[in-house]
């Protein structure tokens, strides 16, 4: 069914006809001017040759800056995607499980499928506020479990962790000899300070990428903080399938760590006040959601909904959601991307409320 | 060994000694100034967004008609290299095992022991110029064996098949039903003209790079033509590592399309008289090697040499060469790579001569 309505969206556009696109994960606005000046001057320079499969010295040095560690435990990657990849690849390789807190991004699960690992599932709820039950992810967990994998802020809920959550996992991924690998690419924009994974103790791995703070995401560029074991392995990895990001990016990669705080609160602040268009909206509507702690989604449920028809209908009303089966079964959410302009949230999210009335 | 050579020339390079580098793979020419135009132009269009994990359906209709294929066959990779590993991740998963020729590239074995995957290797010899034993092929293959990957033109030994030889292995490959993957990244700036995979017929796969034809290795883009089946699984395996190939790094591509016949006549040209250099100098040593029949690598060899304590003692000399056991065991050979100027060519290549007299 959701390739069903993946087509019928491509067929909808293709007769021209506007499709208000609430699913995508793709930023609306355009990649900063200075970060693609950036890029051409690392061109012209000669900037595209081979080079280092960890990433460039200078961009990794930042970055260690940034996040308080040594480049040494910092590698480039294609996108943030790759990093997760790759971790999965070479720590589940050998039969290992891993834990992934639902509703989640479903690449995590294609991942595991395609590397021939098993995926437990901790299942969190809008009845309670989508807070993880720290008992149940201990039961999950056995001697083969290597991994548990959470997105902070949360792909597709917008929630954002407490402290004492990610305390709570950290304790138990070090009671129980588990790393965790939080995937944190939306917490530089978030509305709500995100405790990162990389403020505990213990043997655990950040993600993040360039794409959602600096509307990179076509760019792929992204990386991992990791132990330097970790970091080698990947670096020979990255040596035998990619090479290197090109160096060009990582120039340009540089140039948006340098506008970093304006880039990231002018990005903030147009995403509050979508949210907070949303949020007056759809708290008039017989949807139950949460407020979002973070960009750039809403993940409202209306009870007994089947997400999949909703959503193929709602294409005929002119606007494009997903499904809550693509992010673990949550058949009566759907989600609700607002990388679209306030004018568009605003008539598309009426036209979702006209569909459910 | 590789390790202790590559530490000690980063070292000499550091220290401000003069290395001339015949071990790189790297085109010293830079990219044409009208390929890094059209990436410019292409970002400031705004083609920094998330696209297809095939490819631009633009690059892969270009693309096809050049291979006289179709869009669909088309998989445009970050790398030829990405291709080739994802290839192998996909149809040896099971179990199944690779025969390799060589001397080859190391990364195709590199990539078989990651993914966890037999190599079979079938050597060749200078001594019979190179030639394949198709009966010791045949005796390699079992029920098992999924894929025969070679380098056409070779690296090291820059030799180019002849039709006979190809038919010959397309033959075995289509009576055992395994696949050859022919990676012919230096055909194009090949001196002689190289009989592709592609004329023949079966269900094999060849993959393309726009690194070495166009000096654009840095910029990681390359493809591969398939089977439509084996298009989709890789579009699916790259829609979770790396998404896709950045857009305006594709616009590149098309507009290095657009200057193929010029861009790789000239660099053929140069290529070639770096090669007659070359060959005069070493015709004169005590080094026994097969005349290039394409761009840019020599592999000489000279008798009961131990090619990884010379490529070391070499660094002294001011001369950077890959000993033969980088490419399966070839110890009384070391590849020079032509990817230097003239003048070093020349002052190269004699202090090559000296040291070994």
């Amino acid at each position: 069914m959701l390739y069903e309505i993946s087509e019928k969206a491509i067929r909808l556009r293709r007769e021209g006809k506007k499709i208000i696109r609430f699913n995508m994960g793709d930023p609306d606005q355009q990649t900063p001017n200075e970060i693609i000046e950036a890029a051409l001057k690392a061109m012209r320079k000669g900037k595209t040759k081979y080079a280092s499969s960890a990433g460039e010295k200078e961009l990794r040095e930042r970055l260690a800056e940034i996040h308080d560690t040594s480049a040494e435990n910092i590698i480039i990657t294609p996108g943030s995607k790759w990093a997760i990849f790759s971790i999965m690849y070479l720590m589940l390789g050998d039969g290992g499980n891993v834990i992934i807190l639902s509703p989640h991004w479903s690449a995590y699960e294609l991942m595991a499928k395609s590397i021939g690992a098993e995926a437990r599932f901790l299942r969190t709820s809008l009845d309670s506020d989508w807070k993880i039950d720290i008992d149940k992810l201990r039961e999950l967990i056995d001697d083969k479990t290597r991994l548990i994998i959470f997105n902070n802020p949360n792909n597709p809920t917008s929630k954002v962790m407490d402290e004492k959550t990610v305390r709570g996992l950290v304790e138990i991924a070090n009671d129980e000899n588990v790393t965790i690998l939080s995937d944190e690419v939306y917490a530089e924009i978030s509305f709500v300070k995100v405790k990162s994974i990389l403020d505990f103790e213990g043997n655990h791995i950040f993600v993040n990428s360039f794409s959602k703070t600096f509307a990179m995401t076509g760019w792929r560029i992204g990386y991992a903080v990791v132990n330097e074991e970790l970091a080698q392995k990947m670096m020979k990895l990255n040596q035998i399938t990619m090479t290197n990001v090109p160096v060009f990016i990582q120039h340009a990669a540089l140039k948006a760590l340098e506008l970093r705080d304006e880039i990231a609160e002018s990005m903030r602040e147009a995403y509050w006040r979508r949210a907070k268009i949303a949020c007056d909206i759809l708290s008039k509507s017989k949807l139950e959601f949460t407020k979002p702690d973070a960009p750039f989604y809403l993940f409202p449920r209306y009870k007994n909904l089947d997400s999949e028809t909703f959503a193929f209908q709602l294409l005929d009303r002119g606007v494009a959601v997903v499904p809550g089966t693509a992010f673990g079964g949550y058949r009566e959410h759907f989600r609700i991307s607002l990388t679209v302009s306030e004018e568009d949230i605003e008539l598309g999210l009426k036209k979702i409320c006209e569909a459910i009335s």
